[in-house]
C-alpha cells in the first residue's frame, strides 16, 4: 500500500491551517503570510483534493466589496488551474472585537444581526464555490462568568438565527448542509455547545433538523477528556457525522492543533478504523472529506509547513493500512470472537420478542447463573488490545 | 431566611450516599453498614423529604425473593412512620463481576438479557412504591480499549433495551419517568453517554423520545472540565431535566462526590440560582427533588456522617438565599443592564422580520460600524462577576 | 475592616497585566495600548504599592538605546511622583521569534548566548530601579515532541544560565534574589520545571541555591490539577517563597488568567489564611508582594479594566478578613481540636526519643488498637470544612 | 530482535498486581485471590525477574507472628525454586481504617507512631530478603479539605519520620534505599508530593538526602497533564531515579493502572528511548528493575491476568527495538542534526569564559541579528517526530 495522497483520498485542509503565521496567546508570527495561490498549488501538489477556509482567511474583515472580489476571483483561477476543490467553508466571528462576547449569542442585538449577515453573505460564497458543508464553529459563543451569559437564552437565540440560515439555504435551492463544531473552551471560558452530544441534541431542537450536522474536531473532545472515537460512534449512529476535523492532542489542555496522529496515537487509529472499515457491512463508515484543521507548530518555516501538511496525510494513510491488517488477521478475528465483539451486534431481544416473552423466559432471570462471572468468562479485552497496538505498530509477523 | 431544611425544600439522598461504608480502590470499609430504617429515620429527623436507592442497597444482589420482601416491607413501614418518600428508584447494573462489561451493553448477550429482567423488576418496585423516576446510570456500559467495544452496536443495543422499557411502562400505566445520568469515566475507562448533551442527544433517538430525560451529576460533568451550570440550562432549554444528583467536585479527577458546595462554590451558586430563579418568569426553573448524590468521606465516623447530610441541605439553603439577594440587589440590576445580559432575550429578528428584511436592513451590515467596539463598549463582566461573588460571599453590606 | 487597598497591603501589578490588549490565539486586540505613565499613575491612585513588568513592555524587542532611556526615564519619572515601586522585574524571553525554541534552552546556542546576554541587561535594569526579585518564566523553554528536546542536556543549560546570572549578581553586590516561575504547558507543549516542585528539586542542583526560589502562580498550578496552597506551603517548608502570582483559574485548562479569587474560590481563601495567619506563631507566613498576574478580560474596555484590577485586591481583602474571622470563631478552633489538626505540629517522636526507644515501646505497635479506628474516632474533617465555607461565605452569625 | 523476556531484562512485577482481585469504587472482585505461591511461579515462567510486594500483600493487617512468618517461608520457598528475586519492598500504610488520614503524616499522633513501627518492622524484611529499594507510596498522606490538614506540619512530620528511617538504615547496615512514590490525588482529594518535583525537592530537606531518591509512575504523572519522559530525565538530571513504576494512562483521570504502552504510546517510546540510550555516551541512562505497577483489567480472567503481564513485557520490547532502530537510521540522525538537538549538549559560554567575556563578546548581542528567525530557521520538529512515530509504528522501509 502506498503512503502517497491522491484526491481520491479526499484529504483537505483549512486555508488558515498551512496559513497559520504562528502568532499565538503569548508570542508574534514567527512566519510570513502565505497568499492563497501559494497555498492551493502547493497543497494539490502534495495530493490534497479540498481547500476550506473561513471568509477572512481569504480577505480581511475590512476588505472593500472590490477587494473581496478580487481574491475570490483569484481563489477561483487557481482552483480551476490545479483541480483543487472547496468541499467545505465556514465564517469568521471570533477574530474582530465586534465578536468579542460571541457572534449569533452576543449579549448585543446589532451584533447578533451583523453575524447573521456575516453568515448570509459567506453562504452564497459557499454556493459560489460548489462547498457542500457549511461548518459554524462557535468559537466566542460563551461567557468566562456565570452571570454573564443567560444559556437558555443564548441557545435561544443560536437556534433563532441557525433556523433562518436553513430557511435560506432552503429557499435559495442550495445544495448545503450546516456542520456544527464543537469545543468545550478557548478563546471563551466555557463554549456553549461545547461536546459532539451537546450539538446533536441541541440540532434535535431545529426547525429541520435534516439539515444539520456535527464537525467533530479531534482535539476539541480530546480537551474534554472523552475519546473520540466513542463520539464519532455516537454522531453516525445518529445520522450526524457530516464532516471532520482531524488532528491531534496531547492530553487535557491548551487547543494544540497537532498533526493528526502526533498525539493519542491509539484512539487515531482506532478513529481511521471506524470511519475507513466501520460501516455496517464492513465498508467506509464515513465517505467525506478527510479534513486536516491543524497548525504547523511556530518553530517551523515554511519547509517545516509543507512537511507537516504532508505529515498530515501520511499518517493517516499508514493508520489506513493498519487497520487494514488488523481487521484481516485471523488471529485478532480469533480475539474478536473470544471478546465477544459481534455478538453486541445481535439484538438482545429474539425475533419478535417482547417483553411479555422475556419476562417468562426463566433462562433469563431465574435460572441464569451470574456466579461462572466471578473468576471466569473473561472478555479477553487486554489481548485484544495488545493485538491492536501491535497492528498500530507493524510488530506482527 | 432559615438554614433548616423542611421537606418543602424537596431535598432528597441516595440510601448509598448516607450508607457508603468507606471502601475505596485503596481500601477496606471505614463504617459499618447502616441499616435503612435507621437512614429514613435520620434523614427525616434532619429534614430531608425522600430516600432514594438501588435495588441492591436495600437487598444485595444475591437476596431470596423472601429476605427481598422483608427489606422492602421494612422499607415502606419506615416510610409510612416518617413521612419519607421514595422519589427515585435506581438499579445496581455495576457491582457485581456478571456486569463486568456492562449491563445493557455488555458484550455478552446473555448477561444482557439478565440485565433487562433485573430492570424490569425494579420498574415493577419503582412503580409500587411511588417513585416518579427512575434513574439509570450506566457505569459499566463502556470500555478501556477501543477494540474491544463496537459503540454503535452498543448504543442499538441501549436502545433497544429501554425502548423496550417505556414500553414496558406505558403499557403498565406506570406515572414513571427515566432520567439517564451520564457520566464520562470511571469505573469505565470510557462510558457511553458520557455527558449531558450526549445522553440528551441520544433520547432523541429513541422511540419514545419523552418518557426520558437526564439525571445530570454536578461532579460528573465536572469531571470532563465542564461548566455544569451550563450543562443544566441545556437540559432545561430541551425540556429534559428529570431530576439532578447534587454534590461537589474539584477539578478533573476521579469521582469525588463531595457534599454539594464543597468543590467549585461560585458554580453551586450560579446553579442553584438557576434552579431558584432561572424560569422564564423568574420562577423556578426546576421544580423536581434537590437530590444530593456524595459520599460522606472515610475519614468520617457516623457522626461525620449525618453532619455531612446536613451540610449538603445547609449549603444549598445558603446558596438559594445569596442566590436571592443576587437577584434583588439594584448595584446588580444596573451591571447586568450594563453587560446587557437580558437583551440576549430579545430575538435578533424584530417581530414577523424574515432573512429577506434582515438582507434589505443597511443599519444591520452595510452601515454597521464595528470599529466602536475596538476599545469601547466593554460588557462589564468582570465587575459582574466580582458582584456576584460578593454576593456569594455575603460581602455586600 | 476596610476593603479599600492601601500600599502596607503591598499590591502589585504586572505592566503586562492591565496592559494586555485583548489580542489572543484567536483573535486581535480589543484594546489599544495603555501607557506606562498612565499605568502607573492609575495604579497608584487605585491603592497598588507596585508595579512590575518584563523589559519589553515598557520598551519594545527593537528598542534602539535611546528609545529603551527614554522609556526608563518616564517610568522612573512617574515613579517619583507617584510613590509606586517596582519591587520586581522579569524578561521577555518568549513573543519574539528567535525565542521560538526557548531562551536558554534553545536548541540553537547562538539564541542561548543572546539570551544570557539580554537576562544580564535586565538584571542591571532591575538593580537600577531596586527590584528585590527578579523572576524568570521559562515560557518558550520546552517542547512539543518528546524527540524534539533533550530534558537532561536542557537542564544542564538552565543551570549554566542562571548559575552565570548569579555569580553576576554576587559580583555587582546586587540586593537581588531570583524566582523561578513554574508552568506546565502553554505555549509549549511541555514546559521544563512545570510545577512548584520541579522549580525548587531544579534549584538545589545550582551553585548558589540560597540565591533561588520561587514565584507560583494560581492558575499554573492548577492547569497540572495541582493544590496550589499546598504547593505554597511546600515552597514555605522549603524557604523558596520569594514572590507569588495571584490570579484565577477554572479547572484544567488553557491559561485562563482570570482575576484573584474569580476561579477556584475555597482554595483563594485557604491560600490567603496561610499567607496570612499560616506563620509558626501564628503572623503571616509570606511577607512579600501580593502580586496580580491576571488578565482584563477580552470583553472589557478601560473601564472594566480598572474595575478588574481593582476586584484583585478586594477580594484579597475580603479573603482576608473572612480568614481572620475563621480563626478567631470558639466553634471553628473546636472543630480544629477534634479534627486534631494541631496535634500534626507534636512531634511523632517524643523530646530525645530514638527508634531504639520507639521500638520498645509497646504501646506504640504490639499493644496498639486499630480496631476502634473502624466505624469510630472520625476526624471529623467535613464539619470543619463545612464552617471554613460558612466563613468564606460570611454565614456565620 | 526477540521479544521473549529474560531475567537480562529485569522485569519485576507488584504482587498486587497480577494478584488484583478487581474490587474497585464501584464493584466487588471479579477474581479469587491468586497465592503467592503461584504467582512468584508463574512470573518466572513467564521471564520476569522480581516480585515486589507490601507487608499486606503477602500476609493480612491482622496476621499473627505465625501467620506472618509462613508466609515469609512460603515466599522464600518459591523464591529459591525458581531464582526469582524481591528487589524492591513497600509497606501498606493505606487500606486499613487506621490510615484513612494517612500514616506518618495522620493527624492522629498515635497513628503516627503506629505507622512508624510498621515501616521499621517491614525494613527489617526488605533487608531479610535482600530487596535494595523500600518504595514509600504514601496514598493516604493527604486531605481532600484545605483547613484539615496544616500542610507544613505534615512536611515536617514526614521528614521527621523518614529520617529516623534513614537513621535505622544506616545504623543496621542495610544495603537498602528509599524511592519516594509521588502521586497527585486518588485515594486523597489531593495527596502531599503530589510529583515527581514536589518528591525530589522534598528529599533535599532531609537529613540524610543520598538515600532518598523517587519512585515515578507513569500514570501517576500523567493524572497531572504532566510529560512522564520529562519527569524521567529531571529525575536522572538529579540523580535520583532509584527505581521505577511502568503502566499505562490514557489522559487526565482516575488511576487507570492499564498495561504498559495501553495508554500514550508516545510517551511511552520516548521513555524507552531514555531508558535506554539516553545515558551521557549512548548507553542505559537506567540500570533498575523495570517494574510493572498496573491491575489486570476487572474484565479479565486468569487466563487475561497473565495475558496482560505478558504484554508488559512484550511491549517493553517492542519499544526498545523500534527505539534502537530510530537511533540508528541515518534519516534520524540527519533530523536531529537538523533540529539541532545535539547542539544543547554543548554549552552555552564557551570553555573557560565568563560573563565579563560574554558581556564583551559583541557577536552575542550587539551584532546578533534576531530577524532571520522570522520566517527562517525552521527547527524542523515536526519532520522529526513525523519519523519518530515512523520508527514507533515500524513504518520506516
Amino acid at each position: 500500500m502506498s503512503f502517497t495522497p491522491t484526491p481520491a483520498d479526499k484529504f483537505s485542509f483549512g486555508l488558515w491551517t498551512i496559513g497559520w503565521v504562528g502568532q499565538d496567546q503569548f508570542g508574534s508570527a514567527s512566519r510570513a503570510p502565505l497568499d492563497v495561490v501559494e497555498a492551493v498549488t502547493k497543497l494539490g501538489e502534495l495530493g490534497a483534493y479540498g481547500l476550506t477556509f473561513h471568509d477572512n482567511d481569504l480577505f480581511p474583515f475590512e476588505a472593500t466589496d472590490a477587494e473581496r472580489t478580487t481574491q475570490i476571483d483569484r481563489l477561483k483561477q487557481v482552483l480551476a488551474d490545479t483541480g483543487v476543490t472547496v468541499p467545505m467553508i465556514t465564517t469568521n466571528l471570533f477574530s474582530h472585537p465586534v465578536f468579542k462576547d460571541g457572534g449569533v449569542t452576543s449579549n448585543d442585538r446589532a451584533v447578533r444581526r451583523f453575524a447573521l449577515r456575516k453568515l448570509l453573505r459567506n453562504i452564497d460564497l459557499a454556493a459560489e464555490l460548489g462547498a457542500e458543508t457549511f461548518v459554524m464553529w462557535g468559537g466566542r459563543e460563551g461567557s468566562e462568568f456565570d452571570a454573564a451569559k443567560d444559556v437558555q437564552a443564548a441557545l435561544a437565540r443560536y437556534r433563532e438565527g441557525v433556523n433562518m440560515l436553513a430557511e435560506y439555504v432552503t429557499d435559495r435551492g442550495y445544495d448545503l448542509r450546516f456542520a456544527i463544531e464543537p469545543k468545550p473552551n478557548e478563546p471563551r471560558g466555557d463554549i456553549l455547545l461545547p461536546t459532539v452530544g451537546h450539538a446533536i441534541a441541541f440540532i434535535h431542537t431545529l426547525d429541520k433538523p435534516d439539515l444539520f450536522g456535527v464537525n467533530p474536531e479531534v482535539g476539541h473532545e480530546q480537551m474534554a477528556g472523552l475519546n473520540f472515537t466513542h463520539g464519532i460512534a455516537q454522531a453516525l449512529d445518529a445520522g450526524k457525522l457530516f464532516h471532520i476535523d482531524l488532528n491531534g492532542q496531547r492530553s487535557i489542555k491548551f487547543d494544540q492543533d497537532l498533526v493528526f496522529g502526533h498525539g493519542d496515537l491509539q484512539n487515531a487509529f482506532s478513529l481511521v478504523d471506524l470511519l475507513e472499515n466501520g460501516g455496517p457491512g464492513g465498508g467506509q463508515a464515513y465517505t467525506g472529506p478527510r479534513h486536516f484543521d491543524y497548525k504547523p507548530s511556530r518553530t517551523e518555516d515554511y519547509d517545516g509547513v509543507w512537511e507537516s501538511a504532508a505529515a498530515n496525510m501520511r499518517m493517516y494513510l499508514i493508520l489506513k493500512e493498519r487497520a487494514a491488517a488488523f481487521r484481516a488477521d485471523p488471529e485478532v478475528q480469533a480475539a474478536l470472537a473470544a471478546a465477544r465483539v459481534a455478538e453486541l451486534s445481535e439484538p438482545t431481544l429474539d425475533p419478535g420478542e417482547t417483553y411479555t416473552e422475556l419476562l417468562a423466559d426463566a433462562s433469563a432471570y431465574e435460572d441464569f447463573d451470574a456466579e461462572p462471572y466471578f473468576n471466569g468468562r473473561g472478555f479477553g479485552f487486554v489481548k485484544l488490545q495488545q493485538l491492536m497496538l501491535e497492528h498500530l505498530m507493524g510488530a506482527r509477523g
